[in-house]
């Protein structure tokens, strides 16, 4: 196995240096907490001038947010859709509670509950949307499929099914158990299925 | 209208104390945020020694926990369940939405986002189970007066409706619009309903 030579420091520009930045919020974030999150620490660990930060992302929060946006779409990916809209909504489900129950899933999710300015949170919110929208495109085919009532609203099953697990995570401080969310996509299925 | 007489501070003892601390605690929360909220701004705004604060509720998290439970308990309190579990339900989630749109409502539910130690969590989260329980009645009655299916699980479908609502409101710092609320609850019922 070749390892890739780390490049030197301060000459990691970009893509590259936006990544590598990144992944040491993340770690730093699941191992620390929030507040272990600042400008010199992530530098530091980096390898990047504190400068570079601010250039790069503009505000600590923004830096946080690329950081997080970028792990969750890689660890939780768009479930693909299949024959079955039932096997996809109980993968789709067993992915997010899997993902919730990594640090690191917990951990990005939960920043969301801390409000940083009006126009942050806008703009982290308008990303949620976006996120649950693709995952209603499996509530989507399975109504194009016919498997699922005409006048089904997606975005209401995504709510439905997404909802209770991201609020028991929020305010509860708990990931629900895989065995209530398989009852509780059956639940919603019943009330869509054709 | 005749007006109470305030009583002298060092006077005020047990429950009329307690009341008292706890509506300065929901009025400095709301007006003001968690930060406001010291043991020293509430001693002096409601007019007691801080060491009695201490000696009353323990710790500043105890004390605005019972402040927010007694201010919540009070401004939503349990549904009464009908004759028709449709209104029941619309009517419970109407009063879960005009509570968050308080500046009060929401400050309090999003406390819960905050952690403060494993111990004082778990507390606040029984107190959230029990919160969703007492709702879960209407749902246990319209099963009882066969209105709904016999396999229905109150808690699951209170989860269903309470649990978008309340993720909208820890991670998008939004409240659900009362349209989505309603289509969601006739959503849930077609699933249950017998």
């Amino acid at each position: 196995m070749s390892r890739p030579e780390k490049a030197p420091p301060l000459r990691r520009r970009g893509e590259p240096m936006r990544r590598a930045v990144s992944e040491v919020v993340v770690r730093l974030l699941t191992d620390q907490g929030p507040e272990a999150v600042t400008m010199a620490d992530v530098a530091a660990a980096a390898g990047v001038h504190e400068s570079s930060l601010y250039r790069q992302f503009g505000t600590r929060e923004k830096m946080i947010f690329e950081a997080a946006t970028r792990y969750s779409d890689q660890a939780l990916p768009a479930q693909p859709a299949g024959d079955d809209i039932a096997d996809d909504l109980r993968s789709t489900m067993r992915a997010l509670i899997e993902y919730l129950n990594t640090p690191q899933g917990a951990a990005l999710v939960r920043l969301s509950a801390v409000p940083v300015s009006p126009e942050f949170d806008q703009e982290r919110t308008a990303y949620w949307h976006r996120r649950l929208d693709r995952s209603a495109d499996v509530v989507r085919h399975g109504v194009e499929t016919g498997q699922l009532k005409a006048d089904t609203d997606p975005t209401l099953v995504v709510d439905a099914l997404a909802g209770p697990v991201l609020a028991r995570l929020a305010l509860f401080h708990e990931v629900m158990a895989m065995d209530d969310v398989m009852r509780l996509v059956d639940q919603v299925l019943r009330g869509i299925t054709v």
